[in-house]
This record gives structure tokens, C-alpha cells and sequence, in this order.
């Protein structure tokens, strides 16, 4: 039992239908954050000295102490690297293991008989693509410290990997976030971002497009492409706007949502990546500004590979950005309501009014 | 505009179809719980001397510092109080405000005309009741600390306040809750309890209902009866199992259920509360010990009220505890999806195996 165990393995629950990935090379992993505290990390002060930390494998010099690269910005070797995209060195999910058999849509299939389930269980192998971007070589640089052009590099670096990724026959979908901060539950504090490449549709995903459908199929209308209130603007760019969503989970959460509306994140060009990327650093740079550095998350809510061109519009693809100021508690947990103490309207007013220039 | 914003309201937004209440005031409430570290706090020491803390408002003799009382356990007021369940002072959801026009089945009204909402969008009054019961009149003693006769005791009045707030016909559903240790997100350390009845069914009531449906209609089993496997078993008495679920979220997940089929927690009877109370004390008991006194959370999953007699067959109720060793990322902020690194057969085996006699 107990050495069956050391494979990681993905499963589904019967009560939430929810997919969990055990993975116990996890608890492996180093971290270089000692505390818990939501506190600015003193190797995060203002970039300047340029000494890479001592143990820090992001760090250029410590390229050996990664695990293998993917590729690199730019990719001429003889040039110092500015971006890298690796392979994760302690995974949730293995490419080197079967792909599990094609789970039927959102991964519907009833496993593959490892041992006897419950009616609405599932487990499958744990096999997918786990990669970390190291955005920066520099131990000190946030990304929101890079120019526009350096986080529109960190973007295009993401949607290419998303793109080599969605060739990949036996993926659903590919998750890509940003940890920043220990009480995000980063355990690195070198500037870098994460994507996880899932044989399965993530449930946060099968609940954001069934929601979007039913919206759709009353309204005929896109719920991302209706977001029109003044009132929850900070910022618009000819294609992107940055709002506080109406119904904010978090307190000053933001969401940058393209006003055209299109589905897949990998899409993205050149232009509009620089002009996300601008959008981007110019929210962190006053998240930064108004809440003291907190430790935030970001996530990119894109389509699952495939999908039929019949949901195409009602899927739009966005990026939230988490500021994670409090301890959630057991309301939140069990029910899935959150309680949140900034009406929406006031954090876009502050963080509209809030000059960063 | 900020005026306007002072009254609390639940939202639900247009893309994931999630209620939030926002609440300005909750973020006026005080806590004696200063660092947010997962450690023993130094007040939760073992118990024994009897002396208050000097600030606690929960703490026998400082009743007058609380919002009203709604009953005490003994009710006969010439005895000391044993429990006390109370209004919360500072409510995420108000019992004055008028209730919102009743919202339909699964609260999928379109709001109330509170300004322009996008299709999908939702927007109601902050009405609800929020209650807290203090589970013991001593600030040293735990919940655990308790006889099982005292947990029964906690346990029947929870059930006696849900049964109360069930004939209230605005309310859709009571979520019961504790949290434990400030990385559980608790503001007070003196031991308790809270409840929040809601004027809409929470999202993840929504979703586990769904999901129940949909294994039902496939096996024609309710899938927490189907729960037969040794190897995830921790303890079982007559009427209850402690298990650590097949797909846990968490590392050390554990779920009482009863073992025949019953939707509503609150139908219990002193018999079972007693049995059920024996065991949640060793559960907690045995994670105290194997985990050091971790932050925890548990909640009660019960059946929204006056759920329609088809649905009865595959809504059935079970308590959730979720020990908060890590903090979540962005991979289970963004996908709904957790990575878990303990094996539920392998948390199982431990727990089984403790002795807490
Ligand atoms: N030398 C090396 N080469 C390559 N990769 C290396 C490496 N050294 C470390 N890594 C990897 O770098 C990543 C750093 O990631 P983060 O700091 O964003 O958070 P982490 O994934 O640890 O966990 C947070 O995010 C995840 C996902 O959201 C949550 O499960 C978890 O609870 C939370 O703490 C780790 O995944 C680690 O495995
Ligand atoms: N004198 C008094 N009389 C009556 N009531 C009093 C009181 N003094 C304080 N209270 C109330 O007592 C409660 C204590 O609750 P907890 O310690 O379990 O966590 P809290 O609700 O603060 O927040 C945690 O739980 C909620 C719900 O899960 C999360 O939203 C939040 O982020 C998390 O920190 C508070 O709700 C407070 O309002």
C-alpha cells in the first residue's frame, strides 16, 4: 500500500466531483522563505546590487542546480539569458509517466481500475507537465521592476509554452500562476511563475464555462464581453481593461480582461502582449503602492484545448490577480461564499485614483 | 457612490456563478490572536488554571461585552453557563435588514434593481444571521478538552440553533463552522463556534448537491453511502465513520459521516450526538497529537432547507475537517484543483494506528 503509493496519481471525488493531485515528491521541494508572515521579503528590497543570492538556483550562474531547461529569452546561447522556462524539479504531475488513457471530456472517464471505487470516484495516473518561468536572472528585480517590454517577454514566454503544450494529445488544459510572497504560498522568492499542464479540465474551469453557458444561453451575451460599469474601472488600454470584478472574492482583487472578445490566452500577439504586459506591471506597481508589497497570486483563466466551437463564445479569456491580505476561515471553505470586508466600487476608486508614475 | 457601499450585500457574479457578501464591517472586529503563525497559541495551554483572560469578551463574567445572547446551555439562569450561543457582533450577514424578495430555488433571482447588473450578475441585500456559540465558559479549555457528553452538548446546540433558523422562511441554508489557530483564520482564541444562515444556497452546496445528483442518477447510490474501504477508515462506532476521504483536499482531511443515510445534520438526536461527539473528540485529539496542535477547520455539510423529496436519496450529511498545515497556491486558487502531498490510505494508517487513550 503504502509503496503503491509513492506514484503521484490524480483523483475525483463523488461528494464535490472534484480533482485532486496526490503527489508526495512535493513535500521535497526546498524553500527559501523561512516565514509565514505576509511581510515584505528583505531579499525583495529595491533592485540595485546585483549580487545573485547564495543558495538561489533561479539565479543565472546556477543554471546546473535546475532541472532541464525548455527553452530561453533569447535563445541564442551566447547571449545572457533574460527569461528561462524549466521543467519543475519536484512535480505534482510527471511527463515521463503514461499518459492515462483519453478521459472523455472533462475527464468523465472512471479510471483505469487502479483498485476498486465508489460510483463517482476516478484516479488516474499522475501524469502532465509541471514548468517553472524564472522571469529574471536577477535575485532582487520583481516583475512588476521589469520595463513593459520585459513582462511582455514574460507573457509571450508564457503563450509559447501554453501553444507546445496544447499539442500534447493527452492534455486538457494548462493552468498558468504566479506566487509572490509566502503567505501565497510561494516557496521561492526569486521572481518566477509556475504552469501545470492537467490530462483533466480543472473543476474551477468546468464551473467558470457551465456558468458562462447558462448566462449565454439566457442573454445571448458573453458575460466577460458585457463588463461595462464605470464604477469597477481602474484602468483601459485599447484592448485590455482592468477591473475590480463586481463580485471581488478577495479585497482589491483584479481582473484584466481583453475587450475583444477572444478565448485562448496562447493566442495572444506581440502588440497586445505589450500592452497587457504595460497593464500588468502598472496593477502590481499599485497593489505594490497601496497595500505595502502584499503577497498576491495571479492566475490566467484560459479555454481547455479543443473546446467545441459552439462554447467558443462564451469563453473569454482573463488574468485575476489575488491580493491575499487575510486567513480565509470555514465559512469560505465549506460553503464557497466568500466574505469580503471592500465593497468593489471603493478598491477600483482607490486603486484608480492611486498615481504610480 | 462609498455612502451606499456602508449596507453589506451578497453578490453573484457572472462568471464562476459565485456568491459574495461584502461587509465593511467585519473588518472592525478585534482579535486576541496576534501572530497569524500556525503555532500553539500560549493561552490554549494545557488546561488547568482557571484564570480568565483579562480581554476576552467569551470568558465567564464578561457577558455583557457580547452581542445578545440567543440561549445558554443549562437554560436555568441561577447555573453557570456551560454554552453560550450568541449574535455575532460584527454580522457579515444582518438579522434587521429586511429579507430580500425570496429568491428562487438556488437564489437565482436577478437581484432587486440595485443599479445595472450584466446578464448573470446578482445583487441582494446583506440579510442572513451570524451567529457564534461559545463552547465553553473557560479561556484555557479546547473543544477536545472537553468530556463527549460537553462535544455532545456543543454539537445538540448547533442543531437546536439551525432547527430555530430553519422555520425562518428567507433562509436557504445554515453553514456551521469553527476555525482553530490563526492560520485557520481565527480572530479569537477563546474556544467556539459560528453559524451563518443565508438568503441563497452557497456555490459549493450547489456543487456537491450536483455532483451527488449526477452519481446518482448513473449508479442509483448516494455516493457517501458507498463508502466501504478499509484502507481509508480511521475509527468507526454504531452510527458514525471517521475516514480521510479517497480524493482528500488536504493532507490529514478527515469526514464523519453517518453511516445510514440522513440529509439534514440537524435531525440528530441526543444518542448519536453523543456517539458523534465521542468520536469528533478523538479526531481532533489524534490530530492534536500527530500534527501538534495544528490550525484547523471543520464544518458541518447539511442539506439546504426544504430540499424537494426526489432530492432527499443522494443528500446526506457529513462533517469536514481540514487541518491547515500549508498555504494554497495559485494552482488551487485558479483550477479548483489541490495538490495533496500524503496519500489518504497513508494519513489513514497513521491516524488509525495513534493512540490517544
Ligand atoms: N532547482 C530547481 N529547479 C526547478 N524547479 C525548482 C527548483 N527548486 C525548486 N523548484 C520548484 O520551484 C517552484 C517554486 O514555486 P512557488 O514558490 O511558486 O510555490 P510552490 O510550487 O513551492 O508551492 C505553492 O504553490 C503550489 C501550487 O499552487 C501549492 O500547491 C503549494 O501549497 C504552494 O505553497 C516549486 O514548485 C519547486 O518545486
Ligand atoms: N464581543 C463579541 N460578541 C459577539 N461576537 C464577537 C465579539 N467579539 C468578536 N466577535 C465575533 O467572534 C467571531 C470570532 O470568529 P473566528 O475567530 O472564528 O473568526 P472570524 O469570524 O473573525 O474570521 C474568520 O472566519 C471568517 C469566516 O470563515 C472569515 O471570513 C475570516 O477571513 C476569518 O479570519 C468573529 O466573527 C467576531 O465578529
Amino acid at each position: 500500500m503504502a509503496e503503491a503509493s509513492r506514484t503521484s496519481e490524480a483523483r475525483r471525488d463523488a461528494v464535490f466531483g472534484r480533482w485532486v493531485v496526490f503527489s508526495p515528491a512535493r513535500s521535497r521541494r526546498p524553500t527559501d522563505l523561512k516565514s509565514h508572515n505576509p511581510t515584505t521579503n528583505p531579499s525583495h528590497a529595491a533592485p540595485g546590487a546585483d549580487a545573485p543570492k547564495p543558495s538561489c538556483p533561479f539565479c543565472a550562474g546556477r543554471e546546473s542546480e535546475c532541472a532541464p531547461q525548455i527553452f530561453r529569452v533569447p535563445p541564442d546561447d551566447s547571449l545572457p539569458w533574460r527569461i528561462r522556462v524549466i521543467e519543475n524539479l519536484y512535480p505534482a504531475l510527471r511527463r515521463d509517466v503514461e499518459p492515462p488513457p483519453a478521459l472523455s471530456g472533462d475527464g468523465d472517464g472512471e479510471g483505469e481500475g487502479e483498485g476498486e471505487h465508489a460510483p463517482g470516484e476516478c484516479a488516474v495516473r499522475g501524469f502532465g507537465f509541471h514548468d517553472v518561468v524564472i522571469e529574471t536572472p536577477r535575485h532582487d528585480v520583481r516583475l512588476w521592476d521589469l520595463d513593459a517590454q520585459g513582462v511582455r517577454d514574460v507573457l509571450l514566454a508564457y503563450a509559447e509554452r501554453v501553444r507546445q503544450l496544447a499539442e500534447h494529445p493527452a492534455l486538457k488544459y494548462v493552468q498558468v500562476f504566479k506566487n509572490h510572497g509566502a503567505s501565497a504560498g510561494a516557496s521561492m522568492a526569486h521572481s518566477h511563475s509556475q504552469m501545470l499542464g492537467t490530462p483533466f479540465v480543472p473543476p474551477s474551469v468546468t464551473t467558470r464555462l457551465n456558468y458562462m453557458k447558462e448566462v449565454f444561453d439566457k442573454s445571448g451575451k458573453c458575460s466577460l464581453c458585457e463588463i461595462r460599469s464605470k464604477d469597477i474601472l481602474i484602468s483601459e488600454t485599447p484592448n485590455f481593461s482592468a477591473i475590480v470584478p463586481f463580485a471581488a472574492s478577495y479585497p482589491f482583487e483584479i481582473w484584466i480582461i481583453p475587450r475583444q472578445h477572444v478565448s485562448y490566452f496562447h493566442d495572444i500577439d506581440q502588440d497586445k502582449a505589450l500592452e497587457l504586459g504595460s497593464l500588468l506591471k502598472t496593477m502590481l506597481q499599485k497593489l505594490s503602492k497601496q497595500l505595502n508589497d502584499p503577497p498576491f497570486n495571479f492566475m490566467i483563466h484560459s479555454a481547455p484545448f479543443g473546446l467545441s466551437s459552439s462554447c467558443l463564445p462564451y469563453a473569454h479569456w482573463f488574468l485575476q490577480i489575488l491580493p491575499q491580505l487575510s486567513v480565509i476561515g470555514g465559512f469560505e471553505l465549506g460553503s464557497g461564499c466568500y466574505i469580503n470586508p471592500v465593497f468593489p466600487e471603493d478598491a477600483a476608486k482607490i486603486l484608480r485614483e492611486l498615481d504610480c508614475s
